[in-house]
């Protein structure tokens, strides 16, 4: 695989998950994007996505709200759309809401890249913090495990779409 | 004038300065974007600006270095831009450093919004807080005041580049 990390990653600070999934860019990108879908695979079972906004431009809303699998529903993930590139590229963050207003509580940029390789997609996953701690918490919150679990849930769900 | 303020506006989280200028949005634009000519107005004399970085594209460094009137050199101020559309609408925060990473002291979002008024400029600029204390420190070091003379030293400025 190429080396298409951005410039900015820092191992110290960021989490990384490189997959290639037999899935083609567009299907991922429609779970990714469209509520309807992304409910459907986002948290890893038992956990589950209950409520989902999604405003899809710079500066737009992204909301989900999960459910733990005894049925306790988690405080709101509000955060903003930075970038939108169809099928290629899609930044946000909880350091700014709606609007680009700053947040009293951020933690994490996230990034999802996708590049077509072969009928399906070079999906890379990053996570960018502001310090080591934030990092490592992030890890042991189990990044890794769980957003490779959601990636195979998403697989196994756009398969379903036909 | 008509109101052109983002939907997001709030006036308990939010300072607003609205002015029109006798110069055109082009020459408020340059005077914003271009290292060397900023310097030259972005402070209320008598302070100055030192230094100055601007990477004029979303995700890009916007960087300056104040220096006071006893020649205090203060902490770098480190933003990110987050739009860039010529000769219309900047914004850059705060909370996010280059490349969006999360910062570690997020304090405001800033927008200056720029139209044609006859051969002037409807010229806007917004700070947005994540909460009232925030807003009111912004407003008690002296937004007002403080945005005001530097647009008037911009205009002054700009006007001799002929």
């Amino acid at each position: 695989m190429t080396q298409t990390l951005p410039a900015t990653i820092d191992p110290r600070l960021d989490l990384v998950l490189e997959r290639v999934v037999d899935v083609p860019p567009s299907l991922v990108w429609k779970a990714w994007t469209t509520p309807e879908h992304l409910m459907k695979w986002f948290c890893p079972l038992p956990w589950t996505t209950v409520e989902c906004e999604i405003d899809l431009r710079p500066g737009g809303l992204f909301r989900t709200v999960m459910c733990s699998p005894e049925g306790e529903i988690q405080p709101a993930g509000n955060g903003c759309y930075l970038e939108v590139v169809s099928n290629e590229r899609l930044v946000w963050t909880d350091a700014l809401l709606p609007g680009y207003r700053p947040s009293g509580a951020p933690f994490f940029t996230g990034m999802i890249l996708l590049e077509p390789h072969g009928t399906g997609t070079k999906y890379t996953a990053i996570a960018l913090h502001k310090d080591e701690e934030s990092c490592k918490q992030h890890a042991e919150m189990g990044f890794h495990q769980g957003w490779g679990t959601a990636l195979d849930q998403l697989v196994a769900y756009v398969k379903t779409l036909g």
